[in-house]
């Protein structure tokens, strides 16, 4: 059997800038075709002239033409039709993070007061800006996506034409909510379809399994492998690749992100193998976000095969998720 | 107004043994009356022998004659009542893991058999021996204590003249069988007072507060408040204080347990002065475990007074709790 995937999209991805930027952009570049890249840098991207400027240095460091990375823009409530109008074309979303609520969230929204966020979500409505959202209040740690279910149905109730995007979930209520509401839509990482909370804390704690949101019960990840395994329409891969140095993992204050980006394709062949199938697969990781997203793609086509793969220890000093372990797929070649 | 604390008890301790042994039993022996031992050396403390000889590394090791330790054994089903006989008055209690449950547990107890076990809870029935349990299953994370309660009854139910000790108790569940079973009893540690999951996991990934059971939930923890903060009679201090160096905890894969032991009095004491009162926390870290374990205890008298104290970063190689943090309270003077 042959194990074609074509055209792969990373809907979520972290690439961060500087050193780090040069070490991560062509482990995704080198295997994908496109990635919604995220705006959290510091500072985080804001305007046009900032969106430009990232855009160029992901460029430049991914080391592949036939990458396309997807902007955002890090969500304002004070951004202005006018200024949305100006910056559209630039970008493929508008992420929004609660603020304080994960790596370099500070300047991200207090409160959801609809008086406060309309005006801009009304323009984005209207311009056919995707809505990207980090959904999680600041509640108890394994409440907080569940309890942001209300938010989002607030969202989709009052902003019926804009297109939202739930992501990287991790409950059984986000699943919920996407045949709920027809706006709603949900990335999905690898690392949530592989690991609950008994991976990260249930034997010994284990710092590169550590994310936001983090991962849950075991029933929840039965939820997003259902939805995902069957390729529901309205959900996407995105892996939410989030590295941090080494020293940054494993030490007294750990920060929070897993990095697949390298093994990505990989292990979804495996699970999808195993649980699916490859043409729910290509939907997973392709055409569902070529629909959702309304875009178009560059052409790559990424041929595995059955055979061992050694995960390195470290990329730069950045440590994957299954750092030293064997997984079962290779990338036998990519043709672009 | 001056702060004395007499005698106290700390009822779940591991002091380790060798290099570690030396850096930690002083820090206990020095403000502690007594203290059980935990017996999860590798080996495991399983005969007299064994039992004496950690017993005088103990007392050559906390350099305090004002020091006791109450020895405990690692629970195997196979002890016989000739065996109990002849070692019950070298120990306090036994000490019963579920196989694979926690820090060098490999050798504890798969399934809870009565048929299997009840000749050798008969005889410490007999015998008047406590068993001391780490009531956990093997199930997710966050439900394994609340699923252990069942066992917990049965035990109770099928040994009522068992003094069953409930060690570190972290929910609500275990708080509410307190008082539905004569004979269950329960240690209470400083960090499941202080600190619920999103302190270990909600904001940055903290490891050295990482201990087995997890922290829980808020009202777990206010659960566990309310009974100790009214010294509950059925419930003691245990501060499961567990030392690994540095390099166990902030690494790949981090080992349970906090160190508390040198902060603990002075943590303590702020949190009773603030939520209840000094007679209170006498009962709870020294009366209540005198009654309970029917034993009498070195004299000795911590003078404690509100004067900040900077925890030390490191003792030895070991990152105690809030390291580096200034706490409230101080130890002025101790007087055996």
């Amino acid at each position: 059997m042959s194990i074609v995937i074509n055209s792969p999209l990373d809907m979520h991805l972290h690439l961060r800038d500087d050193d780090m930027l040069k070490v991560v952009a062509p482990l995704s570049a080198t295997s994908f075709s496109g990635a919604i890249i995220m705006p959290n840098l510091i500072p985080p991207i804001t305007t046009k002239n900032k969106l430009i400027a990232y855009r160029k240095r992901v460029i430049d460091a991914s080391k592949d033409s036939s990458f396309n990375p997807y902007m955002t823009l890090f969500f304002k409530p004070t951004y202005s039709k006018e200024f949305l109008s100006k910056v559209k074309d630039e970008i493929s979303a508008i992420k929004l993070y609660p603020a304080g609520i994960t790596t370099n969230s500070e300047g991200g929204v207090s409160g959801f007061d609809i008086k406060e966020l309309k005006n801009t979500l009304n323009a984005m409505s209207e311009l056919n800006i995707p809505l990207a959202i980090h959904g999680e209040t600041n509640g108890f740690v394994m409440d907080r996506e569940a309890e942001f279910a209300s938010i989002y149905e607030m969202l989709a109730l009052n902003f019926p034409n804009l297109k939202i995007i739930m992501e990287h979930i991790t409950t059984k209520e986000s699943v919920a909510l996407l045949d709920r509401f027809d706006n709603l839509y949900a990335t999905i990482t690898l690392h949530h379809l592989l690991i609950t909370l008994d991976d990260v804390a249930g034997g010994m704690l284990q710092p590169h399994l550590f994310c936001k949101p983090i991962a849950k019960r075991p029933e929840d990840r039965a939820s997003l492998r259902e939805v995902a395994f069957k390729a529901h329409p309205k959900v996407m891969f995105g892996s939410d690749s989030a590295p941090h140095p080494q020293d940054k993992k494993e030490a007294s204050f750990c920060s929070a992100g897993v990095f697949t980006a390298p093994i990505t394709l990989q292990l979804l062949t495996e699970l999808f193998l195993e649980n699916s199938n490859l043409d729910n697969l290509q939907k997973f990781i392709s055409t569902n976000a070529q629909n959702i997203y309304n875009i178009e793609v560059p052409k790559k086509e990424v041929i595995l095969e059955e055979r061992d793969f050694i995960v390195p220890t470290k990329y730069g000093d950045i440590v994957p998720l299954y750092a030293g372990e064997k997984i079962k797929y290779s990338i036998k070649e990519i043709i672009c």
